[in-house]
């Protein structure tokens, strides 16, 4: 029998229109963290957040996390709001943790609707930057809020929350402040367990739980020739051409299949044995899935194992673009002066952003030297972020998995993920807690991409998953 | 004994700062072909170029040349200028081409003032778009006529001008006007030779005659993946990648040293023999000419003659950048959906653009089958010209020589150019006539780059040297 009420349940079904609203009113806020043009706009986010939940009875702090340099000039980072309710010492206190800053997002990137107008379409999809990633999920702990305070009930755990505002641009001072707050009196002291509503579904049928993440390493090859850009008539086949020693080398990380290049990267991984592989076998995924959600046939395997592998166990890399180029339409006749050509690794554990840089930095400057160029290059290494993977039969994962069986009628599967969520780390090791995935947007939502959308069902239903999940935590027994 | 009037010459250094005024309301007007946002500009400053040549007694026409595809548009080709000034039987009648569009421009490209404000450096640089490329030039023909006009001078021959609006994006529509005008009864009957000044000096010090230019074949290869952008986290090692292909297949085309890897491409080009290493040898240019004017020690060799080679009698391939991948500042974890790489050969005889395709169709096909990937490819072609060599002991550039020896004391060096203007063999093969370059800027003015310059004497001297060929022209025995 669910502990869950049947009239939280009704609360949301019935209110599902104004929940609508109030995410059209988060998407409006264009809270792009990786632009400074859009910077101002991640504040009035964090203070939008910090009102929401203060209306429904949390008290709320907005911390200031300092300032951070991004694109050369010197900028404040968006303040991060920490939250609590309940300070019941019978009931087990849980963190939720989410972020408010989205990805950029332009309508001439391709977006068949404006990206900060949140549209519903008829097919039950809500389209718009952030619905899914992640202010959807920030949302679905609001409405559950939402129910116990207009109906003065309480709830089955002591709530904690974390949202902020850098997620998207490496989560710039978080992980001091995850640090400082879970210590002895720190807003997150006596917490026993995280729960991270920030990933999708497999497929767009089965519910999951999520229990590992790839980590991140960003970097960029910086190629510096001439003093300016030069005519590519005056000086074709005079002078050594950054692009070109920058393709050269582009050229040498990756193969087509994604099959990493650098020597000692896809060997720190060992082969998964006949025992790993059922578990890939087991899960409710076909190719068919991976290609409708790519939109074309273009899936590196036909073996459904190999791909969940690319993506769950096996680190990836991908080549992202090249700065300083010429990217307008047309043809413009230039020899670009100076180039960064832009690359990411995603990590699986042992991988660490510090003990894959190496093999990085001397793959690219033993290429480089190979060239024989007489231009100058240099290795950036931007944001990175710890891989993580944690125990599934830990008791947050048994409620999480009763809550998902209760709402969906299904078993979750057992996912790890292709993304990166460093704060998952930050909080797992800060707290020494079990910390669980629980995601509510479909494989096909379309994060970082043009037309991301959230299914009104996914919302609705999801926001059911997260308030079941608090019940289930709370009557879990946990010896 | 020169046949240039002093008054001339004293009349052109007693103008200079009403000739630089004018340029400065030249440079103002942004006139850039390339941009379908700018294209007004381009128009009006069409109509500023008849006005100002109407004003020193040229009879002129604007002529519509239809419309074209740009970027998805369709937009009216800007309008080009014709323009006749005398009709002695007795004088022989000089074609004078130039253009009035520009490339692209932006501050923040890396310039350091406005680049629509023409700016006097106290070196005496003129820096503004277009100064040199190719505003400065034409308005030293417009400064040649004003001091006719306005001293009531007949001119030494007929003159004609032809000044298009679209010569940075392949001119187009001017190919048939040329045609169309070079018939009995057109503008261009009658004409003896033509001169073109648009291009520049090898070095910083030595006046040029130009007998040969590279021809251009410009190419996009087009990937196409995923529907739409993909996260790198959730796709990266599941889906074959479009940027991961576009770089293979783009590291396939030249190596570092500038050899071209298309096979056939450079095998078309014969070997100099020690004859020709001579004519290079001759020319007064070290690779510290080239180096100061790229501003870094990036030369491909340090033997002067493989350099102006490279330039003048060998073909070229450079990478100008990638269209559809991330292009901004900071770390965006996308894999594009769609990527357009960018790049084009300069060609020397015989190649031509009708000939290298099939080259460059076979190999990158070839290329991107041995990938092996699912992704699509197309190779598509822009625009292209062919390249030019022409006959220097004509009494067209023998009168040049005498200008040249009598506006800078120096014999001019006979140079062949590494970039393209394709219309030059246009009117050479339109017309049946000869077709000089006669350069007016230094070959460390920047066009197409950032701060591109004119020097101030070039443009005062440089308007000397046009008038006085004209002079030249008009005394020199053609028996």
């Amino acid at each position: 029998m669910s502990a869950t009420p049947k009239e939280f349940l009704d609360f949301v079904d019935n209110n599902t229109d104004a929940f609508i609203k109030r995410l059209s009113e988060a998407v409006s806020i264009k809270s792009v963290s990786g632009d400074a043009a859009y910077r101002s706009e991640v504040f009035k986010m964090s203070d939008w957040i910090s009102q929401q939940f203060k209306a429904v009875g949390v008290e709320t702090q907005q911390v200031d996390l300092g300032k951070h340099i991004m694109d050369g000039q010197e900028l404040q980072l968006p303040k991060a709001v920490l939250g609590r309710l309940g300070n019941n010492p019978n009931k087990k206190t849980i963190l939720v943790y989410g972020h408010f800053d989205v990805q950029p997002a332009n309508l001439s990137d391709g977006w068949n609707t404006d990206p900060f107008v949140l549209t519903a379409l008829p097919n039950g999809q809500l389209v718009g930057r952030g619905s899914s990633d992640d202010k959807g999920p920030v949302l679905g702990w609001l409405n559950t809020l939402q129910y116990h305070h207009d109906n003065k009930k309480e709830l089955p755990v002591n709530f904690r929350c974390c949202f902020e505002g850098m997620e998207e641009n490496g989560s710039e001072g978080l992980d001091e402040l995850v640090e400082r707050e879970s210590k002895p009196g720190g807003w997150f002291d006596g917490v026993d367990c995280v729960c991270i509503s920030d990933n999708y579904w497999l497929n767009t049928r089965t519910p999951v739980l999520t229990y590992g993440l790839r980590g991140l390493s960003y970097y960029k090859l910086n190629i510096t020739g001439p003093a300016r850009d030069l005519h590519s008539g005056v000086f074709g086949r005079t002078v050594h051409e950054p692009m070109t020693d920058l393709i050269k080398l582009m050229s040498t990380l990756v193969d087509v299949n994604g099959k990493i290049l650098i020597p000692g990267v896809d060997e720190m991984i060992t082969t998964a044995d006949v025992e790993e592989r059922k578990l890939y076998e087991a899960l409710d995924y076909s190719i068919d899935d991976v290609e409708a959600s790519a939109g074309a046939p273009i899936a590196l395997s036909t073996d459904k194992v190999e791909v969940l592998m690319g993506r769950m166990r096996m680190p990836s890399l991908s080549l992202h673009g090249i700065e300083g180029a010429f990217y307008g339409p047309g043809a413009k006749t230039v020899i670009p002066a100076k180039v960064s050509g832009k690359f990411s690794l995603r990590l699986v554990p042992p991988q660490t952003p510090e003990n894959v840089l190496p093999l990085v930095k001397a793959h690219v400057e033993s290429e480089f030297a190979k060239l024989g160029s007489k231009n100058k290059f240099e290795l950036e290494e931007l944001h990175g972020g710890k891989p993580w993977v944690t125990d599934i039969n830990h008791w947050n994962f048994q409620a999480a998995r009763i809550a998902t069986k209760a709402i969906y009628n299904k078993d979750p599967d057992m996912t790890r993920e292709g993304g990166s969520i460093p704060v998952t780390l930050t909080f797992a090791e800060a707290l020494g807690v079990n910390v669980l995935l629980l995601p509510m947007g479909r494989g096909d939502d379309g994060a970082h991409s043009t037309n991301e959308k959230l299914d009104r069902s996914n919302f609705i239903e999801g926001t059911k998953l997260l308030g079941t999940y608090l019940y289930e935590v709370g009557a879990i027994d946990t010896k």
